[in-house]
């Protein structure tokens, strides 16, 4: 199939070169030249204009947006709709908040154009050698256009999650387990880091990777990372989050479903951002006002 | 090597199959005579006694207890001791407490037998087809029957950990993780089930599982058991908690570090317990109480 690509960063690039080795023909473009030049030099045919984008097709319009979610993914589709036609597709492979993706799905229904919100895991080696690709949108549309997410998906790794949003929503709930899991894992080897016996952590991780109930691919990630760094001493515990795991919880409250775990892994990301917290500071007033505790000072 | 096993339960008759697979000759011991007939049957020498069990060796020892922790194995050393004699090596693969593992060692070791702590993971498919063991104890002692611990591991499943304890501590920290995992995949499941979709658990799981950031044996099991009850219609959300999760939480406490998402999961399983709770009932009549909140009556 012929597609355009929207947005060249490291996801981008990589789905670029995923769908060229799948046989498929790519149009390129970003606002960076650069890296309109990195997907020529691919083999995609680079453009620099969303004008030159629509133009490269003399019929149906295949347009992925890969961006960042929020006011870019807006403005880049307010850019894109006076070029697009009846029944072009306009697919949006970001970490959109799916209810950002079912308004855009109606919006632009409205002029006949169609919608597809793709939530796309495995980070940029997914997108080079094989993602999980899940596909929101209406069923005929996607199913018309599946064999490019089975493309370049691994085996398995695509599926077509329902009606427009769905797949967003799925990719949302995917990173809120991510934050739990994640957040598990981390308490696990602070507590191993803290013992009283001499763990070696990089050999933990792989032999917890062997067999064990939690072998996964973050435990896997984790075996490089303290084959890189044992200790991690070269990196400070600041974890910021990126928007899914916050409208995971959100959703859950508008549920008003139970997600405790969830919520709190995103909050312990919250905490990890200051070094000192003012709640802190209230408690060990409190303590030393009833019970004269001993309080730190700077 | 030829060593003893004393309990032949589900890990235990399981272990005593792997063994022999792997070439290894089986004394095996159980209460139970049906059990030991079992073991018999894969091939194991069966004994009915410990005092036979101990007489099966002409030289050094080695006996691996599989039974449940706490006060079956320490009733199980106490009657195995007087067997026992210097250079004799004693296994505890059970989920024993590591306190525990390291005050029997200490025991142990002033009549000159060593005890070696198991960890092991991978449930009983682990048992019979490729384990994940994390063994602690004198390194030396350790090094001379580490063949055992290889032969019935996966590849690179095995590891031995530090001195006495620091396998079971391992293990225990393991689960704490598997609670953390656990409990953020439950609640992603939970918030797509109540979800405006209608997403199939799971083909949601298969995809999950292929490219995924989240991809995990956990993640395989839920594939497993929503393919055999799509809504897991026929079981009850009631989770049970067998010991490691609360060891793991009363250690951080112990090192003064911070496990919220191990804790909270563990008390989530609490809170699972129970149709309704106590806590529930005071907040409603409080709400009822300075509000006039209408409370939800018998």
């Amino acid at each position: 199939m012929k597609l355009g690509i929207c947005g060249l960063g490291k996801m981008g690039l990589n789905l670029v070169d995923n769908l060229l080795g799948n046989g498929h023909e790519v149009v390129a473009y970003d606002i960076d030249a650069t890296l309109v030049e990195a997907a020529d030099k691919l083999g995609a045919e680079g453009v620099h204009s969303l004008e030159d984008l629509t133009q490269a097709f003399s019929d149906r319009k295949l347009i992925w947006m890969m961006v960042p979610a929020g006011d870019i993914t807006e403005q880049l589709i307010t850019d894109l709709t006076p070029y697009l036609t009846e029944n072009d597709i306009l697919m949006d492979g970001g970490n959109a908040f799916y209810k950002d993706s079912i308004r855009r799905a109606q919006t632009l229904e409205e002029k006949g154009v169609h919608y597809v919100d793709i939530g796309t895991s495995g980070g940029m080696e997914g997108a080079r050698n094989g993602a999980c690709t899940m596909v929101g949108g209406k069923r005929e549309v996607v199913m018309e256009i599946e064999k490019l997410f089975s493309d370049i998906s691994v085996e398995n790794g695509y599926l077509y999650t329902g009606e427009s949003g769905s797949g967003h929503f799925l990719k949302m709930v995917h990173n809120g387990v991510e934050y739990g899991m994640m957040q598990a894992i981390g308490e696990g080897f602070d507590i191993l880091e803290k013992s009283p016996f001499d763990f070696d952590h990089e050999a933990v991780a792989r032999v917890w990777n062997n067999g064990s109930v939690i072998r996964s691919w973050l435990m896997e990630l984790m075996q490089d990372a303290f084959s890189d760094d044992p200790k991690l001493d070269d990196i400070r515990g600041v974890v910021h989050a990126s928007g899914e795991g916050k409208w995971t919880v959100e959703t859950a409250m508008e549920l008003e479903t139970a997600a405790p775990v969830i919520a709190l892994s995103l909050m312990m990301r919250n905490r990890s951002l200051e070094a000192d917290t003012f709640s802190g500071k209230v408690v060990a007033s409190l303590r030393n006002q009833f019970g004269g505790h001993a309080v730190e000072k700077h």
